[in-house]
């Protein structure tokens, strides 16, 4: 394993791309190799069981293309996924929940944390768990929202439809008087400024695809993996199914341009 | 093969399901085996391999359960994966966009006919080949409304939400001068009101899943195959996923009760 080795990055789809565009930001030295699984998404609604296998074969493919280190941009993935298949791998694996969480524990003044995902991650409660952990004390209020993923993909994102969707999903949590909430989906950061008109300017928002940049950081240096190399980084997209509606959705996210993707047919690969 | 044998009838999802309440109306004594692939919903976004192979696998599952024809209540399904599966199995295969199609292409007056669906429906042009083989003279205006399967499955039937995104998905057909719309994926019916609302009075709305039966029974005639015992119909649910999910949304469209569906892994089946 050389330090030049890229980070694999994957999700169901293109929701993942915010966790890239924020380790492009914070370790722009490191190549990134990027698989959405976008023949399969979307995760949210899916079984555990289910969930596992497809992040076991993902996992499998990133593996075999070299990478250091295995960032699960997905957070359905890191909630039912993460624990089992992170045993199974001798690199450092990280998922968005646990720092979005620690973040959010340290962050809440009151105590009431607000959460929206989609089914999937709500109903795991893996939130719960990890808010639990860090700050026992704090109440913990989830709600999914099932048409925000749909909404992002059709480009709603600060179309009136949405900010009313998010009024109605979003105002049941304000009733329990939350003053942090947690975007735990990887798309919701595209709604941010819908977000923030619904929950006004005192509510803390807390993204995680920018505290796991962040703490994947901290686990390069730590395990002397950052790349220090001064050659040009590389970036490779694959996708499970629509490569060219995957590049200009990436185009319109990333700070680089995305010239190429590839499709990969995931589960007839046999690495 | 017995005249008591079941109808099989598959779909992504729960969608389906408004093709088998126009049997049940229509053939009311006949038996179905119903299976919703709700693991690997949505189809209306994949590839048409992708969905030749998933068609495969539950054609399979079906035929194991000793159907004694196939109905492919997916618009889907039958845009990308029926005439290919249907010369590998030896009982009657029908789709939804066929009957569908015919009856649009008979009903116009004016010649300008809508269709909405998904995406993959809408970029096949499947039904513009079907429509043209009927009457080669009308004129065809796809919109593929990505939203509507999401808000169907959020129960927001008649909202002012779904009402906003039916006003910009078929504005832009009624600019054409539409005087019929079919409604090609089978969610949709359940939208007719709101759909109603949206086009007005005049133009005739085509629902497939409604002449899909009457194919069907026209089939089974043909055929010798229809049910003419007077011994109960028996009626079985399998799901990919979220058995009890499915359950509740199936007692709110059916006209009999839903008391048990089943969970199958279909992509570990070895029939």
């Amino acid at each position: 394993m050389t330090n030049s080795a890229p980070i694999g990055v994957f999700d169901s789809g293109v929701g993942g791309l915010t966790v890239v565009k924020e380790i492009m930001h914070q370790l722009p030295r490191e190549s990134i190799i990027y698989f959405g699984d976008t023949a399969r998404l979307p995760y949210g609604t899916k079984s555990k069981e289910t969930i596992i296998t497809y992040t076991r074969q993902i996992v499998r493919f990133l593996m075999a293309k070299g990478v250091k280190s295995i960032v699960v941009a997905c957070n359905t993935a890191s909630a039912f996924a993460l624990e089992t298949v992170k045993t199974e791998v001798n690199i450092p694996m990280i998922g968005v929940v646990k720092p979005g969480a620690k973040v959010a524990a340290e962050a809440t003044r009151n105590g009431n944390i607000g959460i929206i995902g989609t089914e999937g991650t709500i109903s795991s409660g893996i939130y719960n768990e990890f808010l639990s952990l860090t700050n026992p004390n704090v109440q913990v209020y989830g709600k999914a929202c099932p048409l925000f993923v749909p909404l992002v993909e059709e480009g709603l994102i600060e179309d009136p439809v949405t900010l009313e969707m998010a009024r109605r999903y979003i105002g049941e949590l304000l009733a329990h008087n939350i003053d942090t909430l947690v975007l735990g989906c990887t798309h919701y950061p595209l709604l941010r400024r819908t977000i923030r008109k619904t929950v006004g300017g005192t509510v803390r928002l807390v993204n995680p695809a920018y505290e796991t940049a962040k703490s994947l950081k901290e686990i390069l240096i730590d395990c002397g993996l950052e790349n220090e190399s001064l050659l040009q980084m590389d970036h490779t997209f694959y996708v499970s199914d629509g490569a060219e509606k995957f590049r200009r959705f990436a185009n319109s996210i990333l700070p680089c341009e995305v010239i190429e993707t590839k499709d990969v047919n995931i589960e007839e690969l046999m690495i």
